[in-house]
């Protein structure tokens, strides 16, 4: 099943933070510096992704901006002041022809209706090339933009998702693909057997529908995830047909393929319609040493404020200020406890209490990309690694974050891209006009449909 | 203070109803019939009316299909299927580079979060050149798709709007216009102390703040407004900047016109700082008698199912069906009273009773446009009527509805253009590169400026 047609090759998505995913990527000369205003810089990074055939470009998402202190943060604007990503992908897709066109958008702060119709819209406007990423919010920061005095809990919060994309997936079903008749000579525009009110009541949300949008052209639009957690992992496998997850070993990468694509069968689905695509920083250098060079200077731009910022919310908030940079872990920091981020924090504490490495050696290793797995080397062998991973049942593609914009992005698919095509790994040419068609999954039925 | 810099001309926006404004516009050979679900028509649209140097193209919303029966609403169907004006207007905007971009956004069912930061965004986008224009909703349907079981009531819908665009203008004044330092040499990338948090805390809504998007290069959107009630005039004059309104009479027009600038002294604001622009649909003819066979050909294509429909809204819902369309209007007409549309009721009982009209001969009158201006005519004598308005003080400039689309607007550009700047009173190149240079309004200062 795996090796047919276009699951023959591998995905590839390009997550375009403003900057690049580095830490301290504004610092660097690769890198459009007023990225967050600019928005010739998001299209020429939409045109080289297309030129580098991605199936899609990425945009994260935060309805706030980023919660931390102000003496760190203004050395690290990453999604402090963005273009909101609807608004960004819309002015982009006239610009492209074949890549998707992917956004962020929280089911804790929006409402059904809206979100239907804003990806409804950019669907049609792409020619099906829209894809949503169903997040939900856990930040404060978030919650104080909306009303409220503090964030949804966890289940409340995929209560509340689980019942947002069912609604969201009844009104895309509005109108059957068939309903516009626009016959001029009976003056009957659409055939009204063929409209659908939803009617929906459920805990959180009452909506009537049906939707003001026209069925667009891939059925709905494509449908990613993030969740790594239990019910995140369900979710997933009921609903997402990508997911985006931060795996760091090959064997780790194999398990959680494994259980998700598991999970699939008793919601009668198919494993090939869910498409895992585990996060890369690529570092790509001609040489390795240019690699390791560009890793270094990258990392040398980490101010110790922004290092230590990071560390903090690896650790649960701990306060690293006024230690000695070049000291040990203080030992308080193993008594805190955070529900958040366990990974990266048991991962921090391990190398500090093993490596013995010095609070300021910390950050250079865990800052730069926050926990994301980094691979600093050539064409070949960043291929390489791509390859086995997607041969070893780990990978069905990968979302690549370029460590810095426009610059890494460039390396990538002027260095990495041809090399993956070269081996058979990776499409010459698109195989579709719509995400769907290129990342070979099936166009949704109806619910009405007999 | 009228007759200098870029106030000495007329103002122009583009009303682009999907095939136009016409109710039977669909049906006419001059449409694009597709139009809702086809971006390609509205990227035309909107090249069109930059070339004939319209200010701004101009879209309506709801947040739900229209209300009726579905006998009617299958052979009139605008606005049941369309694109989200939003993410339209982000896909124009960098396919045009003067026209400015104007979507409705209701207040009734956002946030005032989303919508500062969408036209903000779109803002940064279009280099300058979005407006919003606030409405509240006032439809059955619309709640229902909200969770709430009926629309607001007329008070509290006013209430809720003038708060949200509180909220939504203080978000607009979060980042000083120079918070971003960028500078790599200090590692600083902007000057906390140009960072605001809004801290609201109202009636209907509580906002932190700041806005995670950057100040848009017009301070902010351009504010519109239609709403022609007394709370709706008192908000107008308080914050719009452009005022769309149905205006039939000269005299109506300067009353409508004194009466609105009048009130903005007391706000500390100039009356050139508020664009008045009443609606016109222009039927163009190359002669009166052209001008007129188009008129009757349109109105020719009104099914009887679709005219009844629109003169039982007009006379508050009353069923009309079942009727001689070629008798006379029941008299038990008289004795419905509506709260909505007081002055098309009394307009179509008054044709009725004065001048004898049945009903055919009532929904051939009142259809076509639903009450809105029509003016059927040549270039001069549709350029007369502009000026007249516009040098009585009863028009700032002109909400342009075209009767279809394309066609209407190819006429308005290619014929009436032309005759307008031969006579001075509209511009032969844009003014500027945002909205509110070539309308003529300021930028607004931030609230937190010294």
């Amino acid at each position: 099943m795996r090796r047919e047609r276009v699951d023959e090759q591998l995905k590839l998505g390009a997550f375009f933070h403003p900057t690049g995913n580095h830490v301290a990527s504004w610092l660097d000369e690769s890198a459009q510096i007023d990225a967050g205003t600019n928005f010739r810089h998001y299209a020429e990074l939409a045109r080289t992704a297309e030129r580098g055939k991605f199936d899609l470009m990425f945009l994260a998402d935060a309805v706030a901006t980023r919660d931390g202190n102000q003496v760190a943060l203004r050395r690290w604007p990453q999604y402090m002041a963005y273009f909101d990503p609807l608004t960004l992908l819309s002015a982009i897709a006239p610009l492209t022809k074949h890549l998707g066109l992917c956004a962020t958008a929280t089911t804790s702060y929006n409402e059904p209706y809206h979100i239907a119709r804003k990806f409804a819209s950019l669907d049609l406007i792409s020619g099906g090339r829209a894809g949503w990423n169903v997040v939900t919010s856990s930040n404060q920061s978030e919650a104080f933009n909306f009303g409220r005095e503090a964030h949804y809990e966890h289940d409340a919060r995929y209560d509340r998702a689980v019942e947002f994309t069912d609604v969201v997936f009844g009104l895309w079903d509005s109108w059957d693909p068939d309903a516009f008749i626009r016959d001029r000579a009976t003056a009957l525009y659409y055939d009204p057997e063929k409209l659908h009110e939803l009617n929906h009541k459920g805990k959180y949300f009452s909506v009537k529908g049906p939707l003001n949008v026209a069925r667009s052209p891939q059925g709905r639009p494509v449908i990613f995830q993030a969740g790594s957690s239990e019910a995140g992992r369900e979710l997933a496998a009921q609903t997402a047909e990508g997911v985006f997850t931060p795996q760091h070993t090959l064997g780790g990468a194999q398990a959680f393929y494994r259980d998700l694509k598991g999970r699939m069968d008793k919601f009668g689905r198919r494993p090939d319609q869910l498409k895992i695509m585990p996060g890369l920083n690529p570092i790509v250098g001609k040489t390795m040493a240019e690699a390791r060079d560009k890793h270094e200077h990258l990392n040398s731009l980490i101010h110790p404020d922004v290092g230590l910022e990071v560390l903090s919310y690896a650790l649960g908030k701990f306060d690293l200020r006024g230690y000695d940079l070049d000291g040990p872990l203080p030992d308080a920091v193993q008594k805190q406890s955070s529900n958040a981020g366990q990974t990266s924090f048991n991962n921090v504490l391990a190398w500090a209490r093993e490596e013995k490495l010095t609070i300021r050696q910390l950050y250079l290793r865990f800052a730069g990309a926050r926990g994301q797995r980094t691979l600093v080397g050539t064409p070949t062998s960043i291929a390489d690694e791509m390859q086995a991973w997607f041969e070893g049942h780990g990978a069905d593609g990968f979302l690549v974050h370029p460590a810095t914009l426009p610059g890494g992005l460039d390396d990538f698919v002027d260095l990495v891209v041809p090399e993956l095509q070269d081996r058979g790994l990776f499409r010459h040419e698109y195989a579709g006009t719509t995400l769907r068609d290129n990342l070979g999954l099936d166009v949704p039925e109806s619910r009405y449909a007999a």
